[in-house]
């Protein structure tokens, strides 16, 4: 195990009507004027907007809002809302939504006490300040509620890159699993997929003797094997979204990833999918994830055979990635980026667009040059 | 899953060497005066007592000391502690030790500031304010350096009990597996034992749909069932003393008993052991939890199943609980509380003393009263 430090100081409020804490909470973590920024029309479908801004005002809480984050969110909309934040003097950004309105509000949070261009912190700056951000979370996947990351878009050039760093995790996160009840199995798949990617990112390591986070990465993968297909079958079932809820959590929030070398290729191929085709990201990780376990388990395959044994209870390497495979075509999950859009001649515009050469290289697992991501690309063809 | 709330904001400095980082993380925390709490001679051998006055010395950080807790840790040096703190207007508690150090420096820590007598919170009063603690943790056992608890033996009427409140998580805590590689196996059992049986009172629920903490209780269990064995056979294995040390921390920190009722009853059982006979908390849990065990799988078999199958791989109510009790034999650890000094004769004062009547009752799994105490007694005779 290497060594590590930890700290998830977000308070989370779990469960039926959590909203209704909102402006408690807002008033509790140091929020007087605050932005509310949330993506289209479904809180204000649901309701959940309204009762947002109902309890905002009879808590007398004054806040600015920016509506329109979209899937993939860009920069553009980052500008405008730091822009407005400082106009307005506000001192707390409150995100509803999924992973997108969060990482939008972690952008803005960041950018308004900086002096320079935010787009620094999503080219290697690391975060060091950022005016606190709560979050009322709508779709259990991108686990930004509890994480120190955030990732943006920038519309020119496509360049979908991430950002971390300890003052952007979510003074709290307020987790309603009954508010993602009405989300379409598609896209609860394909958070239930970015969930499992997580866990996998972390999971496969070189570093060796991580057996209580093996075990507890194995944990989170077997709760989202047995309760994704619940969903998928019945929307409603509180219970099973509820598991997969805390699950993404507790995914992201890095408690399974301590003490080990991490490997987040598939994620920074999958960044293209979405970047150049407009990929559902966990969509584009369904396609990836698998083609870079068959490419990389080739050269080692060492926890292939626990990843196989552990958390599908069959045999060897490729059974284990069969199984995987099987899994996600059984949600409903792509198995092509050609159902993206995506085709062979892109194929090496895309592993380019990483920024690999033949010398630069990424991944922890295995390391992997241009070469290699394109023939992951392949296979995910 | 029941609603719950979660925020686990301590920072943890894990792996080798991690105590270097003592001075750095008092000041990071506002400790500009401490007190210094700790136990016995241990860490004196061990040069730990050393590096830390030194190092605290060079970051020219005043501090007071405080030393000599003993296993089971008393009021008397709490009232000590106080009143030493008081005069000299300590700010921040530094504990270094096991459980026993760290529950001495909450209960310390929450007592300054408190007018009344601190054994009110040890008496139910839920603590709402208290100095920040950092711990430098020597044993993993009692996951105090990541919890809201603490517990205390009153010495007049031998009174052990537990204070709880979100005030006196600690701010920061050092695990370093190097500093528990000395600890005798005897010790180490018995803090692996207080680890297993911290998830098992979160385990035995009746409350359903709880998967992802089942989960993650059971990769916990596992890493134990592992790891123990290896660290009894060679003490001074790093590695697996380091899987442990996180298991312990995770297991207490509630991250896996959220959402679920929780059963304490064989703490409850236990303290008397260590009250009356002065057992080692660890080593009368491992005659007390199986005993529960036994009596209550009898009136509520559900979980059992699951716990042979999943945590044991075994099937059967009674082969779970009979696979638990020869890893704990394995181990070295007591099977009757005849070891401690206690015979049939004291079966009904232990009882009477925990405060059950006929209609008292305590635990959540099963309901128990006085009779049900007293048989649990007899079945660890």
């Amino acid at each position: 195990m290497l060594n590590f430090s930890f700290c998830s100081p977000t308070y989370f409020e779990f469960g039926r009507g959590a909203e209704a804490k909102t402006a408690e909470l807002v008033r509790k973590f140091g929020g007087t004027k605050i932005l509310f920024h949330y993506g289209g029309g479904s809180i204000k479908k649901s309701g959940l907007y309204e009762r947002i801004t109902k309890s905002l005002n009879q808590a007398d809480i004054p806040f600015a809002e920016l509506g329109g984050v979209r899937p993939n969110p860009v920069d553009s909309l980052v500008y405008e809302g730091i822009e407005l934040c400082r106009k307005e003097n506000v001192d707390f950004i409150l995100a509803a939504g999924g992973g997108s309105a969060i990482d939008s509000a972690k952008a803005i949070a960041a950018g308004v006490l900086y002096g320079g261009d935010f787009w620094d912190f999503y080219s290697g700056r690391y975060i060091e300040e950022a005016l606190p951000v709560g979050t009322i979370l709508t779709i259990a996947a991108a686990g930004s509620e509890g994480s120190p990351n955030s990732v943006i878009t920038k519309e020119k050039g496509r360049l979908k890159r991430g950002a971390a760093g300890e003052a952007i995790r979510p003074a709290f996160s307020i987790l309603n699993p009954e508010l993602t009840q009405t989300l379409p199995a598609y896209q609860t798949a394909a958070g239930a997929v970015d969930i499992m990617v997580h866990i996998c990112e972390r999971y496969f390591s070189n570093t060796s003797e991580v057996e209580v986070t093996d075990r507890l990465c194995e944990a989170l993968l077997l709760t989202m094997i047995s309760q994704t297909p619940r969903v998928i079958a019945a929307p409603d079932d509180y219970e099973a979204r509820a598991n997969i809820m805390w699950a993404g959590t507790v995914a992201h929030n890095n408690l399974c990833g301590v003490g080990r070398e991490q490997d987040w290729a598939s994620h920074g191929m999958e960044h293209e999918l979405s970047a150049f085709y407009g990929a559902t990201h966990g969509a584009g990780l369904a396609v990836i994830a698998p083609a870079w376990m068959k490419f990389v388990s080739k050269k080692n395959p060492g926890k292939f055979l626990q990843f196989a044994e552990r958390v599908w209870g069959v045999e060897g390497v490729d059974e284990g990635i069969n199984a995987f495979e099987k899994f996600l075509k059984s949600i409903g999950m792509p198995s092509s980026i050609k159902e993206f859009g995506a085709n062979e001649e892109d194929v090496p515009m895309l592993a380019e667009h990483i920024g690999l050469t033949e010398e630069r290289t990424f991944g922890g697992y295995v390391k992997l040059n241009a070469r290699d991501a394109e023939e992951i690309y392949r296979l995910a063809l």
